[in-house]
């Protein structure tokens, strides 16, 4: 992946605030919207969902997932043109008082402070997503996979 | 249903491009970016795909998708708010001179008249989405999940 394209990739991940997660409902995919934040050292993706979710109970028992973050529409860029990633990634739940638990609420706090009132509420809870490999699309025929610790080196570079 | 979700619901399916395409891959879901279209009865929606994309192999080994299409973020909703829907349905290959191949191509290129050229190519092919449901979440506890008459019906209501 080169600078350019590094460049892009972090500025769509870090100004973007909703993904779509994919997970596996009944055998099929399901996708549905989610705020998310990532972790200050770039390894994990934070979402802060409702147990009464679909997606949720589809993490629960499967935590295969998949993450698309798409920069946001410009009228100089055709549709088919959009930039976005896709990142492959296992679903863990981040339970209150275990490790990591603090620093993923800390960083979803960050980013949407809003949302404190909801930690308070019985039926939502943390997880994390953690990179397996990620699929920039930078334009037409511009695309590049690339592994999870590549993904971190891109996210954490000031 | 009421009134106000049926149009909310219809704006962001008529005002939005790009939805996110969940497919079924090697067992995991995997979530892709599409521009779509609306057929002219409501009933499905038309993508335009290469067929050395990972999503197009994937829907030809399991037509089971999920289409997601999220409003333009606003300011004033808190991300967690932002309204989008989720449809459910079966990806169908819609081949040159079959029938509603005519229909879906106008449909793709009266929304997006500058891929005219990716009709020549060799490698691209119309998927036509019919839904099986819907799911509309308007807000925070404004979820309600419709049947595909009930969306060809807020489709076509002009």
């Amino acid at each position: 992946m080169n600078p350019d394209q590094a460049t892009a990739l972090r500025d769509i991940l870090q100004t973007q605030q909703i993904a779509s997660l994919g997970t596996l409902h009944k055998g099929e995919p399901f996708v549905s919207m989610v705020p998310y934040a990532i972790l200050p050292d770039g390894d994990g993706f934070v979402i802060h969902v409702s147990q009464l979710a679909t997606h949720t109970k589809d993490m629960l028992l499967n935590p295969g997932v998949s993450l698309l973050v798409i920069a946001l529409p410009n009228s100089e860029v055709p549709a088919q043109a959009t930039a976005r990633v896709t990142i492959q990634g296992q679903a863990r739940l981040c339970a209150d008082s275990t490790q990591g638990y603090a620093e993923a609420k800390t960083a979803y706090l960050s980013r949407f402070p809003q949302t404190a009132k909801m930690f308070s509420f019985a039926d939502f809870s943390l997880f994390v997503i953690h990179p397996s490999s990620a699929r920039f699309v930078g334009g037409f025929a511009r695309a590049t996979t690339i592994a999870p610790e590549v993904l971190v080196n891109i996210l954490c570079k000031r």
